[in-house]
């Protein structure tokens, strides 16, 4: 059998097929998702990527089993409803579940899209077979997901897994883009990396280096700053190494808390730091946590890239109804 | 049927007969720990609570469908192993599971005592009837276990729910008596705030205060603290004040991660500080968690005291065998 995963973000709306092994089948549809024109378009923006998946794929709609969708924001996952996606406003409490199943009459799951991901991992992806998992997704923001037994920790209230939002600095921290002071994403995410970088470059002792140079070339961005660092800039390398640090104290804290077998770091941050950031992370980790989960927790990066997401959301609608 | 928990501290063993409904049956037998005679002194110690307990609460042995051990320190929970209890140095890889399973040829389970308190709490306590739980226990060190999904994470590692020792000040952090820097229990445990109130009352511009007085009277104890703050101490205020954000920060990092449906405060700690502290910690997650999970997550003080211990390892010896 079959399962359509979707993968909605602010931009984009991505869907694929994936097969029972979590494999993608065909190519993966990219349909606008709109989200301005409000509830009723964006619902059948996302239809139409259903359709879409499947007739790139070649897969008749009789053949998918479930589809999971997967969507950011502040939603109630067992009502399957979007209430209030931060970043695309106009829309609010969009039933989005209980809408695709009657559109397709075809079982559908909903899911948080970064649940989503850490599930894709640990089906598809870097973390598969093991029996626990976190992922960290380091972009604009960090998001995250926990697989434990089997199953995504989506909490009581729709909130599990916020770890982005866990304060690493309970006294005089920095400010987090949600509003609160010394949350993990405030150190680690690229909103920060911009953010620290800025107010680096704006003291007035900063003379010209190749962080200076490279961000008014090339602009602001966790990119630049890990160029800068290559081309052995001192300052870039110390904004780094606090980042990774601050990564090694989030990771220890789901170590000392959930004990998950792997940890792992994925998103499009991660792929401009590259493999020396990790092990940053990984030393980080072996100073700060306790010696039995610091020698046996692997930690690495998630696999799965960008398709995380809907790979995971189809595997979570196999979960559920495979 | 019945069945019996055993709580292991440093000084005593505390077993006790319950019934299918997590009550007590009988009374609480007490015996000796007596680990610097080693393990083989320990293990028939442990032997001698289960028997006691059974006599004294006039249940034979045959009407006993599991039995439960909790303990302290390092462990090996799937292999039902004390590996390096951290303050009983004289034990050494006690193998109490499989010992006492085969001296009574009674199923026997074998858990950490932080998680056992939570289970108990969760089974016949403070969090009876909900779906996930989180228990911060206070005394010398910071105690936690985490319930989802009926069961105890336990970690792949058995170093689940240590989040006494997740980082709540990642730069600057004071020392936990773990040798690590910034972890909860390093500022809101007795031990901590013993260490604090040492720190205050040997600065020396500090004059006499209702605070020095006391500790002088009645000695350096969480008690004392708590007392001064009563008599309008405005110091002790302040370090109480500091210590109730930290368990704040500790249960928001938890409801922004398990997302629990109640976070419990229990333990010799919660009793000193009275209903004033929890208010402080409701008060202070109020201000710093989101707004979802910091309206319905209920933040309660645990229900079951010393007695917790002991019933949630006999409620998960039923978990796995009733």
């Amino acid at each position: 059998m079959y399962y359509i995963g979707v993968d909605v973000g602010g931009q984009t709306i991505k869907a694929g097929v994936v097969n029972d092994q979590g494999q993608p089948v065909g190519e993966l549809s990219i349909v606008p998702t709109e989200s301005e024109r409000g509830n009723d378009h964006f619902l059948s923006q996302l239809c139409e990527a259903v359709r879409d998946a499947a007739a790139t794929a070649h897969i008749d709609l009789k053949q998918i089993k479930a589809i999971g969708v997967a969507t950011p924001g502040l939603m109630d996952i067992p009502n399957g409803i979007m209430t209030h996606p931060v970043n695309m406003p106009t829309l609010r409490d969009v039933p989005v579940r209980e809408y695709v199943q009657k559109f397709f009459n075809i079982p559908t799951t909903f899911q948080n899209d970064a649940n989503a991901a850490a599930y894709g991992e640990f089906w598809a992806g870097a973390g598969r077979g093991t029996k626990s998992l976190v992922l960290f997704t380091l972009g604009t923001g960090i998001g995250c997901g926990i697989i434990w037994d089997h199953k995504i920790i989506e909490g009581e209230h729709s909130h599990g897994a916020e770890v982005g939002h866990i304060i690493i600095q309970a006294w005089g921290g920095r400010m987090c883009g949600c509003g609160h002071a010394g949350h993990l994403e405030a150190y680690a995410s690229e909103t920060a990396l911009r953010k620290i970088m800025t107010e680096h470059l704006t003291q007035p002792h900063t003379h010209a280096s190749p962080l200076h140079t490279l961000s008014v070339t090339d602009g602001l961005s966790a990119r630049t700053l890990f160029r800068a660092v290559e081309m052995g800039d001192a300052d870039a390398n110390r904004i780094v190494q606090d980042a990774a640090f601050a990564l090694a104290v989030g990771a220890t804290c789901m170590m000392h808390t959930i004990d998950p077998e792997i940890v792992l770091f994925g998103g499009g941050m991660s792929v401009a730091a590259g493999p020396s950031f990790l092990n940053r992370i990984r030393n980080g980790i072996q100073t700060i946590a306790f010696p039995i989960p610091a020698q046996n927790t692997r930690i690495e990066y998630a696999s799965l890239a960008e398709k995380a997401g809907y790979i995971g959301a189809a595997g979570w609608a196999r979960h559920l109804f495979g």
